[in-house]
């Protein structure tokens, strides 16, 4: 009888490993994503820059939430030996199942830096582009994911549960990630200015992207690995359930076709679209019902294109390359809040969320983006400078800090190199 | 004693779950393939079009699915509150299993429109496309999927088991899918006619791939999504086996290797041949030796290279851009009746099938895909009109609807646009 | 009792089936990683014939393991009938588990051979090069793999645990698969000889890669993949720990960062230090420490760095066109004596491990590999001939063999084929 006890126990800590680390890997290829979808997008003398900036940046945040950031979200520390960091450890899992959480998690906490640097993409430094991503993943991120998910500071019981009724909610992180993230994005974006050449007297210069399959790419690999972001999560085998994941797909489909709608068929608005849908599901999509996600990605899908064109208006001197505050900032919002609208038992979905705390909560995680990417791009670009000289952004980030473009081959041979 | 059951009650459907959603995610991924294989074999002047119909597509094609195909298929509809959806509803699964088998099965649908927009690319209208991937998701395929896999109509019991001996066995839609799929395709292209310019008197005039890097992407995608098609499929936990993941594997490799030795190193046959293999294997999967598989998928990989020449002869007029007829629709037929010889016993395999079955079960879906390919896209035609004007056509589609070129800063800096 | 007893084993069958499929789908998947490391790097004229020959390689690497290498490495051959292989057969688990365990190291065997083919890129036969591939997996892979991980030849017992004091470890194969194959690459292309013009009157000339997005997918593929192929080993469910993928991931981080900092922000190294992380930490990475394992992968990233700009000196005479020497065969060699070091206690590592064992093995193990590529490849070469004819050759390889170009549209309509 035991034995079988025992058997059970050690099948559930293996299957919940399994599990989670089949999610880390997914939101790890979602940073392929991010890299690919920003290549496509800029600039052909960016494209490197583009490519490096997401790995590296990707391998510095890991190496920041290892470190800082961990502890500060979830006061766990990774200084002990292995065998108490691979189960039986105090505050440790069997089989590791913390460090797998933490593996996926880290994964989480990079996408911010990633999704910043679209937006400031053909004219930022590596350097401080890599000391911005340290900041964050290392200090502003974990403070608020760790007061949402890991209920740090009380502001949960406090704040939301005690004036406001309900917890705030946000499953998978439309507002800790994609608003908090998209928020950053816009102060970066307005520290740094625009890219040479993009406002002129008042006129808008197209900047046409480079690429639209490597753009699509990108799309594809966020869409796909966003399932595991969303459909998995941060959680035990015993709490997956298809809910969510029959959410994610409809909200992306939503997505897709109100882009495509709205988009009068341009393939950056269709592909951004299916993002739009998913940045938005992630809040409520463990609570929503499919009806009630479709609708949510739909609303996020033609948001992100009528946003996307405000946002282009020269009068705002706003030069947001991929877009970033209008798809992980606005939708992220949209996001939290209608998550206390469709999760409702009223619209269909399973309760237990209020609207008060979640348009609270939204708005103060965008306002907390918007300051921490104001305090972050503005130490940065004081202490270490954040922008490219105006020749070098002329000839191209990519040949200025990496010297090379990304087809060197013929560019060698063309001569234009 | 009673905790137990209910823990590894719980731990089984948490594990069906996890086992669904991670094949579902993986036959999401072959439209990630489907787009680039398209986007690599079209023309340049046509690879945004073949990536933005993929994905409306397939979001257009997964809410039909939703709203009605899954009702015919199945009889089972979501217009219950999100609690019954997700578990203890009527017909429904604890944890949400029925909504991740959705999910796998939605993307298995999609398939069979995004299979049909590689044979008519280049020419067709989006909006057109569109209503037909609704009208195949919606109406036509869930008919076909209902007979074979949930039984309905009573075909199995009575044509199949009762005339011809066994039922109609097609684990992974050799036929269902593929066949189906590949024969709508014949259709679509007959109605459509070829290119302009692709025929001209009795002269195949070669409309070579735009990027053979992309095709073998698309390919790629394919084959890795295919593991999760085939070897996971619309299947519990319980039923995974080894025997079937091995049986794609080597049904793979048999593909690539006759289409190399066929194919005279053309890398458009080495990259689809792997495909022949794995829509051949797909019905018997299940139950063949992998010598077996390893031989069906060689037949197919050659069988493709012989089929797509045939039908660049000028005098069928036929002008199936990826070769769908060829690669889905004969491979699938291929692979439905090899099931009914590679697996008896007397070659090594489970046993369980019958020839007859096989031989009259596949003819029947390649029939029924002809028949409705052809009134799916003749009434398309007539009310909606199928195909791009003649001048849009020399254009190209991607600036006909999509205003912009796969790569717009290069063909705005050269004044191509 | 005996059904819950029943219920549970079943339950653990299943889930470790599911458990190595998801990290066999994920090796395969580094083979497209491979497939477009090489398309990115090599010359415009050798693309398709870096995609033709991972994918061949594959298949044909795939059928002569499956025929005669596994059954030298661990005894078990497939010519049984299709129930006894799925399970209750004499040598098989239930529900073909060993099936896919033969599917995941069927994809680890193939990857040799995809190693060496991108040292030897742009200048190989077809036919030389898929016999080649045979003759690995069919043979060399094979001896050392089961000496090492099935205790052949009792080499562990008498030669390691006996006279060395510790079994050598090897737990994903930085020297099994990577050192071996890596020092088969040093074998081949020193048969082969530099390709024409690469070093002229001690003057080398730099061939630039043409397309750095491609070589970036590739790069983001193996590592996506890489964490099927360490995280999850040819492995059962119970031994899963997190403390693997979360090694993986710092080491690849290390190697991130340390090849950033040593490449003067070159994308290439970048890309292949994530890489160069990867390899190294295979050996150990279910023993070490989480800041060891970064510490070895930031070894490896610099290690790479420097051997490759040093194997670029005209005097060597050495043209590895991906540097898969610097890369696996180096990288490979650090990792299996690092795993001595930072495996052990003292070094916050599990233990179980020692420095002597590890050094004389891995140095072994990079014997073995150059000793048998030089074997294989002055076979082949004697045989059938190694090299293309020098025509053929400056008119390129994807020309010459596989009669057509990467991007076969805009070559012909410029005239150039």
């Amino acid at each position: 009888m035991p034995d079988i006890q025992k058997a059970v126990q050690g099948l559930q800590s293996g299957a919940d490993v399994q599990f989670l680390l089949v999610g880390a890997i997914l939101v790890f290829a979602m940073h392929a994503g991010f890299a690919f979808l920003q290549a496509g997008t800029v600039r052909h003398k960016s494209q490197v820059n583009a490519l490096c900036t997401v790995l590296a940046g990707f391998a510095i945040s890991t190496v920041a939430y290892f470190f800082v950031g961990y502890a500060i979200a979830y006061g766990v520390a990774f200084f002990v030996r292995a065998e108490a960091l691979n189960g039986g450890g105090k505050g440790f899992d069997p089989q590791g199942l913390s460090l797998v959480k933490f593996f996926f998690l880290a994964a989480v906490a990079a996408a911010v830096s990633a999704i910043v640097s679209g937006g400031i993409a053909e004219r930022a430094r590596l350097g401080s582009q890599c000391t911005a991503a340290a900041l964050i993943a290392g200090l502003f991120y974990p403070v608020v994911e760790g007061v949402v998910w890991n209920r740090n500071f009380g502001l949960q019981e406090s704040l939301f549960k005690g004036m406001l009724g309900e917890e705030f909610h946000d499953f998978a992180g439309s507002v800790v990630v994609h608003a908090v993230g998209g928020w950053i994005g816009f102060s970066a974006v307005r520290q740094l200015g625009p890219r040479l050449g993009r406002y002129d007297n008042g006129r808008a210069i197209a900047m046409p992207p480079s690429s639209v399959p490597w753009l699509a790419l990108g799309a594809w690999l966020l869409c796909i690995g966003w399932f595991g972001f969303n459909a998995i999560g941060a959680h035990s085998l015993k709490s997956a359930t298809g809910l969510i994941a029959l959410n994610a797909l409809m909200a992306m489909c939503g997505g897709i076709i109100a882009a495509l709608i709205a988009g009068d068929g341009d393939p950056r608005f269709i592909h951004n679209g299916a993002l739009a849908g998913l940045v938005a599901v992630c809040a409520g999509s463990d609570i929503m019902h499919p009806i009630g996600a479709l609708f949510v990605g739909g609303v996020a899908g033609a948001l992100f294109v009528h946003a996307f064109r405000k946002a282009s208006d020269p009068k705002w001197n706003f030069d947001d390359v991929l877009g970033v505050w209008a798809l992980h900032g606005l939708c992220g919002l949209w996001g939290g809040i209608a998550c206390g609208i469709f999760g409702l038992k009223a619209f269909g979905g399973l309760g237990g969320v209020g609207f008060a705390s979640q348009l609270v909560g939204s708005l103060m995680g965008a306002a907390y983006g918007a300051l921490a990417g104001f305090v972050i791009y503005r130490t940065v670009d004081v202490l270490l400078g954040l922008r490219l000289g105006p020749d070098d952004e002329r000839r191209g980030v990519d040949l200025a800090i990496h010297a090379i473009t990304a087809t060197p081959e013929e560019d060698v041979r063309m001569g234009r190199v």
